[in-house]
């Protein structure tokens, strides 16, 4: 077993050794953007999850610390995200009440399951089990939770009371409150959404026609949200809008975040167990998918194994300091690649930024509207929405498209807990139904080369006493009747057949019951008088049936290519451009 | 679509044409047989199951017909068998009391159920599923049940109580009852079994030694358990043995099968409807495999979703003439095969033979101690079981090993049920444990021919600015993933590289998931100045590619063999002996 060396284990000690002055420079403009970004999203989406807004911070603090020492990507930002915090809430949501002191302690008991869990599968090395989350069903997901988060953060927006969860629940409860939609509130939340569509498409080319700088333009864009909300805090606080009833952030406790315990409660666990899973998996493959995007734009690596443990550092951090489950997030991520960040010391300079706004920016916070935080919070996940993955699945793959559209009705209608099982349970069974009904090709010889392909598809030459299968997936339980089905009935329509061979290049395998099958063909072909042969059978697969009794069993040969086979077995196939090869290379 | 002929649907239009006296004799003869064996059969199944037990004899004369109409195979006898009894017993002792008449009629829903679900199976052909219990998962299974049955019988025939299902109890309370043994009973019981044994061994050389004909000797040897049960019979009756607590089969009812109607009550359809569907499979999977292996030795074809709709009728069937959960058996079907039944006919004329039973012989079985049944029924259970599976699949493949345990080891600690499912939960969750991480090669030419084989295990050639690599598996969301890291890794370590071809030989089916990977893995190769290539993909592969854009956005080709790219990539490879080949076929 290799043994890791410290630099591998603490990527600290690699990038630490050769930092400089730029690089330093660097880190902190890009730790200054992202603090500026972060400020707002990570109070939005504490409340997403029904926390008080300061909890957001602090799972920004903490977590972006641990990270920045564990993790292997140099730019990933690790802190609350959107899709997580609403599977948060839906965990919770069954255990506790909204903004209720059971509350925050069931989410930093989540958070530290979720780390635990997050933590044991990176020791185990069982990164690959996240393997198993198609793309499709990823995208389903993340495009029908947005859609849940945006319905969701539409009643705080227009102020109103909507009762239930579901996507349809929540679209006809906005629908039938549209009377009593509170003016006011709903003034400044559409305002302030206006605001940041328009500054996400217009601001950075007005500041250019202005003459600013495009580094400042750029700066000022990713700063519109905290613009935005300074505005209408300063508004709200002028004109005692909240006597209007607009809700407002109000008090926020200042300091440092608490040091706080997960509950010690097994019944607890085993209810938190299944979302706690869900919520590390999901968080993982986010971020993973984008620390390697990221990665390999500047031709770095991630190491998945390694993720998980940074990761589960993170939100075991979060549970001990009053917070909840985070993980790496996209726009964070990008934004703190874009703005130049060298290394994880910008996410150092990032939580050192929060855990000052946490110390002493809160009471600005006071009059922030909730509204706003909203708008901030639709605007963020309307990006996530990509409705495209149904009409690239439709045209490609069915299957896929089947297991998209699971996920995203079953997120829609049944929950993110509901919507995630069914779409990898749809997407495994889909899977396991194509093998078991494997492509079975009658193949020929491509004249003038050594090739088979085919012969419904090319032009090729074939000889009625010699029938050349190829069947395009691995042998095993489910899949072995066919092919044993399909020899039967060739066999049956080709009265001068001496001999099968089975070209086995597409044959990664050969379970113990496609074992079965091909000694029951073998016998068979034996008792009708024809030969049975193998051909290209591969390594691995050629190992395990050595240690067997079907090749001592059958009178035909395996041959090391289907070409060796044709030219012994018909070599008047070959034609007058072809030529006999020698076979001593046959096993 | 092929509109079946009268013929197809109805096997008997199309043997019964051509019925003649010979055949007439052979099925006569052959059914006189299998009656002889089915009557004491008949009887210890229903009392396996917990049912009285002339529902043994019912549930042998409507099955009969129905198949005797609707099978494809010519020679499968119909009944009650072993394994599919205890399943009966398993799913109804929930329900009721044995021996109760709700029990029977709950083994008449059973049985109702049971037959609707094959016949739904067999009319949609979803006769595949079936296919998704592994050979070693049915291995494991039928021994496990086996041990359970002969456990099960082991306290009848000793004539001890002993409570509990699970083999272990079984045992134990075997173990522990020891003392309060009935010897009586236990003396017929014993000296049943070491009768059965020795007769299945040594009674044919013995009459052959006497001189009597083997075909007489035969048949003598088949009648052993009658004889068997004639003499312990009519020596319990001769001295009233069952006044010494010798517990009898007593009065049986004598007439016809009554007319019976599956209790109508969602709830109960609803609690049987998961024990039916395994019934099913496992009765349809056993029926279907003793089928398969008797018409291939008389090169004849049973079709597996006509077999269906034939099982699922019989078993509706049996549950409208008071019999419970039916299917083709093996024994029975050897003997009749063994026997020389030629067509459907002889099930006919075994059901005549035991419907004569039932009419007329049920005062002649009442002094038939249970003890002689119990033996019967574990002579014939014990050659089920087969545990050298277990050796054959440790050495040949692990995983299908640990399938057997695990359906071995759940079926007797947990039950019938719980084993078979757990069995094909493990069987498949493997499978796709192995196709996650699939078996990728570097290949190179093996000299002399336009093969390419794996540099670990052949002499081949290859070139450093060329990379060829096979991946020996479909492509899909659980592996995309670790193609794209082996590349990485490998270009990683080869700076000359300026070539990458995939040889997709192996590759079966490229999903959504992995389209993206292979998309990213050619703008990575790209933006390191390196052309990345396809070969010998297949053509339902290619017809899928081409819909996308990958083909459009890659800067290399795809070709028709992985020979031609080395050809025109790397031509020095070919060597002096070499030479490049036409590429206008590559598409």
């Amino acid at each position: 077993m290799k043994i890791p060396s410290a630099q591998s284990l603490l990527p600290i000690l690699d990038w630490g050794r050769h930092y400089d002055r730029q690089t330093l420079g660097s880190d902190l403009v890009a730790a200054a953007i992202v603090t500026l970004m972060l400020i707002p999203q990570s109070l939005a989406y504490a409340t997403l999850a029904g926390l008080p807004p300061e909890v957001g911070l602090y799972a920004s603090i903490a977590p972006l610390l641990l990270y920045a020492i564990l993790g292997t990507s140099r730019v990933l930002a690790v802190g609350p995200v959107a899709v997580v915090s609403l599977m948060t809430a839906t965990a919770i949501g069954e255990h506790a009440v909204a903004g209720s002191p059971q509350y925050w302690a069931v989410a930093i008991t989540l958070a530290f399951l979720s780390g635990a869990l997050l933590l044991i599968m990176g020791l185990l090395r069982l990164g690959f089990l996240a393997n198993f989350l198609s793309h499709p069903v990823i995208s389903g997901f993340i495009t029908a939770s947005a859609l849940l988060i945006a319905a969701g953060q539409l009643k705080v927006i227009l102020g109103v009371k909507v009762e239930g969860q579901h996507f349809t629940a929540l679209i006809a409860g906005l629908i039938g409150q549209l009377g009593q939609v509170h003016l006011p509130t709903a003034a400044i939340g559409l305002a302030m959404l206006g605001f940041l569509f328009w500054a996400r498409r217009w601001l950075k080319p007005l500041l250019l026609s202005w003459g600013v700088r495009p580094r400042a333009a750029d700066v000022a864009t990713k700063a519109a949200p905290v613009m935005g909300i300074a505005w209408t805090a300063a508004l709200t606080g002028l004109f005692d809008w909240q006597q209007d009833g607009v809700k407002i952030v109000g008090v926020l406790p200042q300091g440092l975040p608490p040091l706080t315990w997960p509950v010690w409660d097994l019944g607890l666990w085993q209810d938190l167990a299944i979302p706690a899973l869900l919520i590390s998996v999901v968080g993982f493959v986010e971020s993973v998918s984008v620390g390697q995007t990221l990665a390999a734009k500047r031709r770095q690596r991630i190491e998945p194994d390694r993720e998980l443990v940074a990761l589960g550092a993170s939100n075991v951090g979060a549970a001990f300091t009053g917070g909840f489950p985070v993980t790496g997030g996209f726009s964070r991520s990008v934004v703190n690649f874009d703005a130049g960040a060298q290394t994880p010391a910008a996410g150092v300079f990032t939580a050192v930024g929060i855990l000052l706004a946490a110390l002493l920016l809160t009471p600005a916070l006071y009059f922030v509207p909730q509204a706003t935080l909203a708008a901030t919070i639709v605007v963020a996940v309307l990006s996530l929405v990509d409705l495209s993955i149904l009409r690239r699945t439709w045209s490609y793959s069915k299957a896929d498209f089947a297991a998209v559209m699971t996920t995203l009705l079953v997120t829609l209608g049944a929950g993110v807990e509901s919507g995630l099982v069914a779409g990898v349970l749809v997407s495994l069974l889909l899977f396991l139904f194509r093998t078991s009904r494997p492509h079975i090709a009658e193949v020929g010889l491509v004249r003038g080369t050594e090739h088979f392909r085919n012969v419904l598809r090319h032009p090729v030459a074939v000889d009625p006493h010699l029938l050349s299968l190829r069947v395009d997936e691995s042998l095993y339980f489910a899949n072995a009747r066919a092919l044993e089905d399909r020899i039967n009935e060739e066999v049956a329509q080709r009265p001068h057949l001496q001999h099968v061979v089975l070209q086995c290049s597409a044959i990664n395998d050969i379970d113990a019951s496609a074992l079965e099958s091909l000694e029951a063909v073998d016998l068979r072909l034996r008792e009708a008088g024809i030969v049975f042969h193998l051909s290209e059978v591969k390594g691995p697969v050629m190992d395990r049936l050595k240690a067997t009794e079907l090749l001592a069993q059958m009178r035909g040969q395996v041959f090391l290519t289907h070409y060796q086979a044709v030219a012994q077995l018909a070599p008047q196939l070959l034609g007058p451009g072809g030529h006999e090869r020698p076979s001593s290379l046959g096993c």
